[in-house]
């Protein structure tokens, strides 16, 4: 199986991503940090809170996945080069005369070689997730899905709540835990990744990182430049019916044969039978709602 | 020693807490969940998040004591059992078509056997968070107390926290550790182990356990099925009259000699030493109070 | 080096703070936990709860520290001497008859003393946060700067982080982060001794801790005596002008041309070539301030 293929798999794999694509998602981080209202007012006013927001944002996904593990939270300040790094771009994107930086980062070419680097690193902080998860609890498949998923989109969570002690969101009940794209994908590649790490998937982990950095690079530059977003949507949709679906065809017949209630005994044959029960039930679950 | 009671209390120390209490414990948790106001309705539209309330609700308690302890909240998960027993409760309570498992549980009986089955846990709890603090902390007792207590009453806690990121509960200053009586009993609990485990208490542990549970069933069942709260309020009328009783003492011989200001002679003996400096403190206090 | 002051440095920083530094200290907090608005009320209703907050006081920087370092959050309840002397001043200064505590305390001279022995305090606690912090990271020095920063001022964090949860506290985005005094001068000192102790300055640890409280202590004296306020305003306005100065320089001298816009040709020579383009800058930063 030494195919060129395999080759350049295995040596995509051992690509390190220390200077350039870590580069990139600072970058890319940073840039979302500016993008918001008063940001840049903010960071003339207090550079000291604008400087720890962006560090959130570029090391949130590790300060999220050491706090489920009970490790320092500050863990990442010991990597003082990286740390060094994000702090460079940071003052840099804010402060540079002219506003340089963001004049070069509004080319399109440029942004999308940075988002798409920035997403390469998705695939490396997953794949260290669940690795690192693995070394603490063995074959506990449960937490490493949830490391590898919080070290790769945890800094959405990690920048909420930062935002919320701040006072500046206000949480909607049921916005709460509905998943961004991002989010959704890396817990499908969590759950893939720690699937491959227990022996359940029969691929090797080089070519996996490869088939996966490559599913979501594309799908991100595809989204940037046709300005549409990929959802999971139809895959979802059949999800929910198969877990929930039988659930919902009772709902759905009872509604029909409420709305065909004046000729009783047009319902479909699977409703019938269950249709006084049913109606205690719905009057039980509005009662709930109410 | 080795009288029948004995070995009754032995026998029943050793219960496996596996399926069946933790299946109940799990049941009433989720039906507590299920009954809040808008919580089947959420779990249509956002099955993740009521997953994850569920889940808070079943493992809360194990979550804090861990928090307080610095080891890993995701610990719980390491035990897959009992995540997707927890997982199935959840999933047939809420979707189960016609509701069959609440109208099982609106029945009296079902409820009374599943309340008593979980506070036996409690007792559980109570008794492995003191013994695991001691493990980290030899003596330290006041760790044992917190991390027993914990593990009992804690669930409420973090669900409370969760409830306050979600923006559906507004602390208010005076209903802040204000405690329910779960709470109440559980530290009750809590205290009497920690001195049992430090040789405080002249009491064989299995004899302990036996009683408290017997305890904490017997009110539970007494306080549903007569549906009055059972409360510790004469003893800790008691208490705060043996702590704070004699400024109590002072403050309302300071009303009454006030009430009797026009006959200033008429205060009792005790009071009247220190009017005038008692004086000076209720201005103080009033003053602070505004 | 055998100096009479250099023995004098030595013996200092061999002092013990446990039972008087520890007992300023905790007497500070707790008075000021009292001279928050409706803390006596509070303690009557419900001593827990005020209890609670004394505590956080007292410890708060030592449980920010914990929880920086995935120690656990509970670790200064192992150390019940210090608790129970805690919760004893605590019970004085809150449920003293004719308030004693807080009569004695309104003497200026005492204040002095107590506010001067906390001071001490700082400096032993932010020696032993970077200390501490070394042992889990060799040369980790921004970790040091944080813990021994933590240790030091980090009761604020804490106290403030219970307010918001009690719902006391309504945070603003501008006020976040922004620093009070003394936490500046804890980050003085955290990022001093962080220095002293990876060789970076040719001081001895005690000589520096000699000279350190006593320029705390001096500047807190001063500050109450006085009623005035220390500032780091001049250190800080050099230091913000070296680091985001150059651009402010472009920024005034847009204003200045900007005024100046009738008679085109008198702008500086520095501002000249770049108006076009900093024009543009201009523009994008009002657009991202709107």
């Amino acid at each position: 199986m030494d195919s060129p293929w395999d080759d350049l798999a295995l040596a995509f794999s051992h690509t390190s991503m220390f200077p350039f694509f870590d580069f990139a998602h600072y970058l890319v981080s940073v840039m979302a940090v500016k993008s918001q209202p008063g940001a840049v007012a903010l960071a003339w006013k207090n550079p000291i809170s604008s400087w720890f927001t962006a560090m959130l944002h570029c090391f949130g996904g590790g300060i999220l996945s050491c706090l489920l593990l009970a490790e320092s939270p500050l863990k990442f300040l010991a990597n003082s080069t990286n740390v060094l790094l994000a702090s460079s771009i940071w003052y840099i994107t804010f402060f540079c005369p002219h506003d340089l930086v963001s004049q070069g980062y509004s080319l399109l070419p440029v942004q999308l070689l940075a988002s798409g680097m920035k997403e390469v690193t998705r695939t490396w902080k997953i794949v260290g997730g669940v690795t690192h998860a693995n070394s603490y609890y063995k074959n506990g498949w449960m937490v490493m899905i949830a490391i590898g998923w919080a070290r790769g989109a945890g800094g959405a969570i990690i920048t909420n709540f930062e935002r919320l002690v701040k006072g500046d969101w206000k949480p909607e009940g049921d916005e709460w835990l509905k998943m961004s794209y991002p989010s959704k994908v890396t817990l499908l590649g969590s759950i893939i990744f720690t699937f491959q790490h227990t022996q359940h998937l029969a691929i090797s982990k080089h070519n996996l990182m490869f088939l996966y950095t490559i599913f979501i690079v594309a799908t991100k530059i595809t989204m940037m430049t046709t300005q549409t977003s990929v959802t999971f949507a139809p895959f979802e949709d059949t999800l929910s019916r198969m877990l929930f679906g039988w659930q919902q065809q009772f709902s759905s017949s009872e509604k029909k044969s409420e709305a065909k209630s004046p000729s009783n005994g047009t319902g479909s044959l699977a409703s019938r039978p269950s249709d006084v029960a049913s109606d205690n039930v719905k009057k039980k679950l509005t009662k709930k709602n109410e």
